[in-house]
């Protein structure tokens, strides 16, 4: 190796450092922290976000990165040391391009945003939202033109999250689902609905708490190389690849939550804990993209978790666990049960077949948003007509609307659509791995996930942020993102559950 | 305020946000961290310390801090903003005296005398470790030439922890103290002993953890802004004015330790609590030295916990959490067997009467080895020939004698002798509240101890590292650390328990 290479990676090294400790300080902030470290906590997360951004972006990471350009100039394309340079110089300018006084204005607006938007949402009044929203949105505009003229100028906001991915390419793939999605949930509707009532009985915590851990450990979770704890919002964390911490949280009112919840988060730090060790303390570490990350936890939450095999081996036992919730519920009223369809409100509660037209819905605000196309005081009354159009629902107040998500309050822009891509990466990805293993099915009802998991592995997660999403996929299944997988996945599994022809 | 202290102020509360990440890497490490995180760990402790210890000793801090020096110029000795200087000035001619090199030197120089006291106190080998002890020696050696000459080179190594205490002061209170508690001793072993058999019963870990944070609560620590953990060694590590925090740990074969150490580290956490809120994130919160913090720690511990009036009030509610094990115990047998006198071989295991023997053998064999004036070999032989005249019980191995204590692995010399000053200044602290409240054992007898921690908090707490602590104690208690008022202390409490004329 290059001095100069070396001299960039104990530079990258002290940043990776640095960002451990900032999620630390979120992981303990959101476990274990006692309420009066708040304020202090604030000050933690400044002072060590401005010291990682000044070190990542210092002129010595910008010229070694240059001239080490220059030294590899196209040489060994899939070389880890060429990649790292790719995944450094994207990173590298994301964080240069963007002037400091802007990142300061972004960070006074948003800390603003997020005071006016937990106050809307708990009054349902959008108007307290309404001048916020139109900063974010105006300060997304200019955090647009510190970048490279774009096909489109919703692609830059897309980069930050899914590098390399086009609106035009996003727009493409939901075009295609939507009408496909729709007819199915218009399929379900004419036809008699499934019962989950037994779902919302009261269930013990601990069991429920038990049986997940148990679950993650089927999964191959590595506990000694992670922890489960509580917070409010369950999450995945990693200080290292071989320190990746799941939370979970027990609701009384949808007590199964948890347990998907746990496979869902399990999912993510599996991808996490797989990386090829020698990207430990380098940019290459952890996955490769939002929608990378969230096919993981989707496959281990929906496709593995929500699927007959898996509980043909687990249901007997969660039987014995609650025998008073349900003892007789026969398996496969329960199976319908944890997949019921219903065209919901909320974002975070809806079901595989209604969750990406949530997504559809804000994917197009946001658009029209960043090109002005929409006035934002007219936001609730489009989004409410949307709903309608695509779910049949429609929320009687903005806190169960358009105030409901947290993020634009954050001044995210652009996140979104990565939740959708993730369910058909997942579907498209799955496709792949029961061509490669026959007998995946099998597996599960005897109650085995190793073959699935080795597989990701050696497909996925060793290769941590190396190729971008895109060139993922077309190495690991013949072919970019597309709908198609996931139009299929579901219209079997929810063909058969609800007997559709 | 000045813009120089203005720009100074904000340099030391980066320092500070710095140093408070440091401290919770620590605590995630000691207590919930899952084993494959170590490595990590190292790094980025090693990371964050290096740009804490670039950030302080910086050539803008040093300007900002000689241009103040004069500014201030002697002017209003005792304003916060003059004594800020002081204690900068302090600390950054402690971090700037010492050349980098060394540094590095040793850090790997402990490291692996860390390794090898590990290795030697397993095999009870003094020969593994002893070439590591030279060497640590002899860099402490060096480290002292770092700085202008003293009156004694050892006052350069106190001056770390107990800033301005001087070695010469050190051994004359402890010639005054030893032969008085010598004395004591000897009376004791001449009388019939008491019995604590009954506390090595088999206590419930649940029970005696409830009944130390109820304890805890009592004392007055604010669970808003702190909470007990569980680690392999209790301590107390704080990451704000706001955020302190406990740990303990249970002992199957000692199981009221838990009790005995969360009243500890209550008195340790109190006192980083209390400090002057105008002093988080600058270098003035805090404890002024590990003697101070060692009194509070030992007065909620020992004054208080080990006290006949604290027990008069608790000791119903104990027998009833476990009667089995203290049922038919009387108070004053009970309150007998927690205070028993028994020259034991471990420090840590130390009762108050023999506890500062210890620390006596300990600075005159560390003032021994920095003089040269003993060689390292023959460190066993002397340790054990001082154990038997200041103890009368003698190791049989070198792991329950030379081996036992961590502290020389890490290259620490000067430390120890805060263990034994932190018991003398409760004590005197101890006569001064006694005048000031005459009814504190009253209000103990009451569970009362709002006025205790008013006291502390008016007199110690608030003012953190405003005064040195020769200073602080001057100003508290008339005089300068002494050992009479610990003398008084442990003959009138012992010569109660055990009949002592």
């Amino acid at each position: 190796m290059s001095e100069k290479m070396q001299q960039l990676k104990t530079l990258l090294a002290e940043v990776a450092d640095l960002n451990a400790m900032q999620a630390l300080l979120g992981w303990d902030q959101q476990t274990y922290m006692p309420p009066g470290g708040n304020e202090a906590r604030g000050n933690q997360l400044a002072t060590i976000g401005k010291i990682s951004h000044e070190k990542f972006t210092s002129d010595e990471v910008g010229i070694l990165l240059s001239d080490l350009e220059k030294e590899f100039n196209g040489s060994a394309p899939d070389s880890d040391d060429t990649r790292l340079l790719q995944v450094t110089r994207h990173d590298y300018d994301q964080a240069t391009r963007v002037p400091s006084e802007f990142v300061a204005e972004f960070a006074v607006a948003t800390s603003k945003a997020f005071e006016a938007w937990m106050e809307a949402r708990s009054k349902s009044d959008f108007s307290i939202f309404r001048p916020h929203l139109e900063k974010v949105v105006e300060l997304n505009q200019r955090y647009v033109t510190f970048f490279p003229p774009a096909a489109h100028p919703y692609d830059v906001l897309l980069d930050q999250f899914e590098r390399g991915m086009k609106t035009a390419d996003v727009k493409a793939i939901f075009e295609a689902l939507r009408p496909q999605q729709v007819e199915l949930l218009q399929a379900i509707a004419e036809v008699p609905q499934v019962d989950d009532s037994f779902l919302h009985g009261a269930y013990d915590e601990k069991k429920m708490l038990d049986f997940s851990e148990a679950i993650a450990t089927k999964f191959g979770y590595d506990w000694q190389r992670g922890r489960q704890d509580k917070s409010a919002h369950p999450f995945t964390t990693n200080f290292s690849i071989n320190d990746v911490r799941i939370t979970t949280r027990f609701e009384a009112d949808e007590p199964t939550n948890m347990l998907f919840s746990t496979m869902h988060e399990t999912g993510h730090a599996l991808y996490d804990l797989g990386s090829d060790q020698a990207y430990e303390r380098t940019p290459l570490a952890g996955g490769t993209s939002l929608a990378v990350h969230e096919s993981q936890s989707r496959m281990w939450e929906n496709l593995v978790g929500r699927s007959l095999p898996f509980w043909e081996h687990f249901y007997p036992e969660f039987q014995k666990l609650f025998p008073a919730q349900v003892g007789d519920i026969d398996l496969e009223t329960f199976y319908k049960g944890i997949n019921k369809v219903e065209p919901s409100l909320i974002r975070v509660n809806a079901d595989e077949a209604t969750y990406n037209m949530h997504i559809m819905i804000r994917l197009e605000l946001e658009i029209a948003m960043l090109e002005g196309s929409i006035q934002i005081r007219d936001l609730p009354e489009a989004w409410n007509a949307k709903m309608d159009e695509y779910l049949g629902v429609v929320p009687l107040k903005d806190a169960q609307g358009v105030l409901q998500d947290i993020h634009w309050s954050g001044g995210t822009l652009g996140y979104f659509s990565t939740y959708a891509l993730g369910n058909l990466v997942s579907a498209q990805l799955w496709e792949k791995i029961n061509e490669d293993i026959p007998d995946l099915q099998d597996q599960f009802r005897k109650g085995e996930f190793g073959a699935l998991l080795a597989w990701l592995r050696e497909k996925i997660h060793v290769h941590g942020r190396k190729y971008p999403p895109q060139e993922l996929m077309q190495r690991v299944t013949g072919s970019k993102i597309n709908a198609d997988p996931y139009v299929r996945y579901l219209k079997q599994k929810f063909g058969e559950i609800y007997g559709l022809k």
